[in-house]
């Protein structure tokens, strides 16, 4: 097994840093990473806000649910989609479409990806930051996103002080079908709360007594910000 | 520069392939290391579909207009949001959500890049088809994907029988902010451009003369995939 593939299979997301900051030179890496990423079309459609800014790291922690680590990490990263650039290079263009959004999403999360894995793969550790869509709106005017972007999740990165458990994925005959769509096996799926279950009861912190079904129905069965359609068109995308 | 970094930082979308297959135990790991990805409060929304049936490869790569690495790629992976497990577990589950959608490509996007850069340590190489949403429905069919799923993009996997140039990007004082975002610098546009106009028009293969704002004008002038918010809806996604 090579270095990446270690790298890769060692993931767990990191929520306690130390407060060493992280190098200049490494984060100009991370960063780096960052743009080598596939890019559909090369439209180059993220933009990255890195917030330094202390009492925006207060708030946007708070916007995201109070997690304090968006606060305390060394570094946090607001992946955005971006079609202001291109809006701004020439006014014909139309970022109004579901398809842009989708481009956006995907794109940003290619990115991500491989700034989290650069930073871990230099012995720093991460987390993604999708709370910060409990307050779109707020974290947008905050950072002040123009017309034709929008935020999507942060990225904390930092030096870890914590060294969780890895968490246990659901196994790849759930996840991987081949030719055609496999409907799902509940007894698979029973199996691996099985797994959950003695995982979250006996994981170092936070422990519990669930498992996978019941947190995710429980995640699932109310409405999911269900703000965010309304986010975007006002931003001029997602529509059509 | 550790070897996560230089694999990172040396991507090269692959379009031509090696008729040599992908061993086993390395698809395995590719996929391992997709699943090692993490996942939006661990909903894990994401499907694989792995088409080795030779038909169908001849039709998606006709449905992706016509890319011919489609079809004659080693391995070929098609990702998919999935709420459809969710659903089967607990019809109370909603996927009828924007958000839900977001998440599922933002997931996907981080998923599908462990799984390339896996085999891109391993000295293989890819491509993203975003091209199938094209024809999203006829993919869907030919998947025979359920309500609640919902085709994102393909990943084509092989033994590179190319070696492309390194495509440049827009340099990070174009893409990183700090703290607010930092209008376009035309200026740096125009840079860009030239550096572009430089690469289309030297390299090795398809070379043309034209620069990057171009290229995206002329893709974002027009509608794109406007179908794909009906594909969404249809499927029971994206809506609210």
């Amino acid at each position: 097994m090579n270095n990446t593939i270690e790298t890769i299979l060692s993931h767990r997301s990191i929520r306690k840093f130390t407060d060493r900051a992280i190098d200049p030179k490494q984060l100009e890496t991370i960063i780096q990473a960052g743009l080598a990423a596939s890019s559909s079309s090369l439209l180059q459609v993220v933009s990255i806000i890195r917030v330094t800014d202390k009492s925006k790291r207060a708030l946007l922690a708070e916007y995201a649910g109070n997690q304090a680590y968006v606060e305390s990490a060394a570094e946090f990263l607001v992946f955005c989609i971006d079609y202001q650039r291109h809006a701004a290079i020439n006014p014909k263009v139309k970022a109004d479409f579901t398809e842009l959004t989708l481009i956006g999403a995907v794109d940003s999360g290619i990115m991500a990806q491989n700034c989290l894995l650069a930073a871990e793969s230099m012995g720093l550790g991460g987390v993604y930051i999708g709370g910060l869509r409990n307050n779109a709106q707020h974290v947008d005017e905050l950072l002040s996103l123009p017309q034709n972007t929008a935020i999507l999740f942060g990225l904390c990165l930092g030096e870890p002080d914590q060294s969780p458990e890895l968490k246990p994925r659901l196994p790849a005959h759930i996840v991987l079908h081949e030719n055609s769509y496999e409907p799902l096996n509940l007894g698979d799926i029973e199996q691996y709360d099985e797994t959950m279950k003695a995982y979250y009861s006996s994981r170092g912190s936070n422990q519990k007594q669930t498992s996978w079904s019941q947190q995710v129905t429980g995640k699932l069965s109310g409405e999911s910000r269900p703000h965010m359609l309304s986010y975007l068109n006002k931003k001029g995308l997602a529509k059509r």
